[in-house]
């Protein structure tokens, strides 16, 4: 595998397929995830581990696990919101689980119809569940920070709640957390600010990565901060699917297409390849036909003369 | 005037209207400056004195210029390709007159058809004739530096290139000069990079402004480098209209609402005002329907909680 100096980490198949009417099938998420992952993405987010009442577009995740843990050198995420999801989680070895914590209360009881408390509890049960596993099975959890630059129902979420949280969720087990600018709030000030605040209260191993959106075009300008602040892993969706998109043109999430560019056009290597990446797009846009797909560099494709940082 | 941090300069009445099909009424295009400069836009660039045989969209240029003069505390910006041209614009006294030199001679030879000794040339005479107006009356003259960072038809260009032609131009005549990312190839580095040669060879007086493009999606973290940079001037158009768009959902100018927005939340005060702001934008939609505007931040409204830095 090339040298990393960025990793990204692709949402789409969790994050987008989730925010989607149509249900793609099983077949065509292993191919495109399989696409993602020739292109050199290095982490992809495959699915969530919640009732598939809840979620029916994702009630394939386990077998998503499976089929993505037989690809050599990808590491596979997976989210879970409780001991529950967790539990089925584990029985199929991801490499790394997400907890979603939203720092707005209103928003978690909303959302997730649990109390700061409960969550915390369900984090110290997960953590438990991954030390009863032999010492080279155990993925690694995150816990992730949602609505941590603002929220729609609370509106402002101050900064001391959300570095309460951090702080609460790696004292209940998690090895990392991560910041997630679920409303498409954040300011690239805000970002920058709040990184370095939980580097100097948990330590720089403690906060790699971000979810940022783009619902008020800020995405870049906020991954800008991101990578001043030193993270090193970006999240991103393929087309921009998912996230909150509001707007003709808006996406919610960053495009994975448009991240790539921008990073190998600063000479930072993301370790993709262009060609395998646009291939990726194909089989994504050949398997829903019906949903937009955002990005601009996909359609402008790339300068005259372009050389990207990662060897092609 | 409220205190500004960073001057947001309009160029959405020349950019954009030149690069649209419809033409917009002298009525309309009045009414629309007027609203930007309601709105609390400092700077707009109403036109270009080019023939009208060229350019029919901007034929009235002359008159706008006088309508625009009449807006108290508003500088009022056009574009000169030659002597012609300026001595046309002198006529009615604009407060900036900005000529085109593209960095890439191959793209000046086919798009304006003038070797860079020509458009030199012309800097001097156009210099000649704003020396031989008095004291109070002259405009400052801009060189404005298209293709700096890299070329459709020539791919890259050369930093060493800009920096020669951008020593020529003060050299002939101009107060300040600009740097334009003509063809969306911008990256942050590059941009961060090119801003501190300039105020290395020149001096920081002579670039305080960018006119960047979105056409890969890093319009706003080319932002971010040229703010770093310590520019204080940033070209953007209302709607994202104008520039070189390829993709549906892509403009090719960067869109003014997004970047007051982003401006604005990172605390930094443009002096406008955005309810003031959205109206401008209603007026141009009102004059041109058929026209398909960009921005997220009018379509997914302020978050909740919104303080910006500009009292409004």
């Amino acid at each position: 595998m090339p040298a990393i100096d960025i990793e990204i980490s692709e949402v789409g198949p969790r994050d987008g397929l989730q925010s989607i009417r149509p249900i793609m099938s099983t077949t065509a998420k292993k191919d495109w995830i399989s696409a993602l992952a020739a292109a050199g993405i290095p982490e992809i987010e495959v699915g969530s581990f919640v009732p598939a009442r809840v979620l029916p577009q994702l009630a394939d995740t386990a077998e998503l696990v499976a089929h993505a843990s037989s690809i050599d050198g990808l590491a596979v995420a997976v989210l879970v919101p409780n001991l529950r999801g967790a539990q089925d989680a584990l029985a199929v070895g991801p490499d790394k689980m997400t907890v979603p914590l939203s720092v707005s209360e209103t928003h978690s009881l909303k959302n997730l119809r649990c109390t700061h408390a409960q969550v915390l509890q369900e984090v110290r049960d997960i953590r438990a569940a991954i030390d009863a596993l032999p010492a080279g099975q155990r993925p690694k959890l995150e816990g992730s920070l949602s609505t941590a630059f603002g929220c729609t129902l609370e509106g402002e979420v101050p900064e001391r709640k959300v570095m309460e949280m951090a702080e609460k969720l790696v004292a209940a087990g998690c090895d990392e957390v991560g910041l997630s600018d679920t409303t498409g709030f954040a300011s690239p000030t805000q970002v920058r600010d709040y990184i370095r605040a939980i580097h100097r209260l948990l330590g720089r191993d403690k906060l790699t990565g971000v979810h940022l959106h783009n619902t008020r075009g800020q995405g870049f300008a906020n991954v800008m901060a991101a990578l001043d602040a030193g993270l090193t892993t970006i999240d991103a969706s393929m087309g921009g699917i998912g996230g909150c998109p509001f707007a003709p043109g808006a996406s919610g999430n960053i495009v994975t297409e448009d991240l790539v560019f921008l990073l190998e056009s600063m000479g930072l290597r993301t370790g993709i390849n262009f060609a395998r990446l646009f291939a990726a797009r194909q089989v994504l846009a050949g398997a829903l036909p019906e949903v937009e797909l955002y990005g601009f560099t996909p359609e402008a494709g790339l300068p005259k003369g372009f050389r990207p940082a990662t060897a092609q």
